[in-house]
């Protein structure tokens, strides 16, 4: 055994890092995003999604928990709140938790927000079997090669 | 917005709860397993198994890091160490990483380990596509139910 | 034992919280803050801060890592580029480690931030001895009692 | 931004690492350890704690949640059940949650444990005043230096 280091401290000026479009497999309507970070050893991942008027993400797990920091526009979550789930508009925070199922997350505007993941999203199928499971890996792949 | 409380602290003796079978379409041999906790939040969860020799578990990827503690007999894990794995011998400790891919998972002599993990197990055909995802939820639901 | 069920979803309107001034044991130049979230399983927990030009926090340890959103302004880190630290302008994402020592983080104009943390901040004397720990049950209690 | 790795999988033969004295300022009556694993991003580390008849941990917090699995003797936790507290015999489980007040732990027969921790121990005074916080790193270092 050996003296392990503590991890490095980031910081990433936003704007000098591309928006790219998130893979259109998963989501609708031009929805880009900026990855941000990546913890390896927690599976835990961080990114901003830009999510044009009527863009939104197909149905998935959390599951780990997740928090959302919504800066701009408004964010149908579970439906929205005309179908049980939440309706949110900017400034609004948010707290998804380890195993919910948000069966599309719709944007009615422009809108923009930033979320901290503690584990994969799991893509479904409407009868719940797994799609793809996006990770900490999968996700910094998609963003950076 | 209200105030939360701690969580509740827990203690179990645990010859005091029953060794069930462990699903016998994730493993072979006759593993048997007594689920200890869920941390429903952080989606973790910690449960010890009792592997008769000859006994292996399925493929599967560990979505979020765990450790174990092997109190009883040899585990050969991701092959052993005759195909670049790892064998040890109880007492032994180990650090599986996020996305850690176990294929077959196996047990030469009567053994028994406890376990925590942060996130699912997630099952896997060969080429990686998931069978079933085992969370911290269907982890106690098989035991509990 | 028994069956646990998972954590419920969270949605916080944030103009229709308060700011509240944050302790000026802690700081100076009058920053102020909300509260958005404890989890108190995992002791992780989730704030927004206002910061005028001129203020700043002091010393203090991350106990766990964190994770900041500048959205407004800018902000000077471990004593900002100047003294080895970083300075960083909105929009701006960053990691704190674990461990991170932080002697005065400070904003030289008006700023605000987003910041979700794994465990408790200690603030600190210079010589390193803890002043108090502020965990996610602090800081709920300070923000809402 | 760079592809980040996965963290490196480890596995220690427990008996291949040697036993030393916990610190006597923290404990009374002998206890020894070996330190196991330390993970610097979450600020999570692993040890097992070998304590004769009659020893004792001094009061402390768990500043995060923390995991013991009683392999040999007999434990009191917060006082035992003669004072509202637990009392525990091999082999048992217990969960210790974020924020937990430990005012002493005592082995009234030669015992040993094995536990995970997230975050730091913060060992106290009466008064409930830090004393000491023992994070992964200190641990690490007190255990290998």
């Amino acid at each position: 055994m050996h003296i392990k280091d503590k991890v490095k401290e980031e910081a990433v000026q936003i704007n000098e890092i591309p928006w790219k479009e998130f893979p259109t497999a998963l989501s609708a309507g031009g929805i880009r995003w900026k990855f941000l970070h990546a913890s390896p050893e927690m599976g835990a991942w961080t990114a901003i999604f830009d999510c044009p008027a009527g863009s939104s993400f197909n149905a998935h797990f959390h599951v780990g928990p997740g928090e959302y920091y919504l800066t701009k526009g408004r964010m149908d979550i579970r439906g929205g709140k005309a179908h049980g789930g939440e309706t949110v508009s900017a400034p609004a925070y948010g707290y998804e938790s380890a195993n919910a199922r948000h069966d599309k997350t719709a944007f009615p505007v422009d809108s923009e927000f930033y979320m901290t993941f503690l584990g994969p999203l799991s893509f479904i199928k409407e009868d719940g079997t797994p799609i793809v499971v996006v990770s900490w890996d999968e996700a910094q792949r998609a963003y950076l090669s």
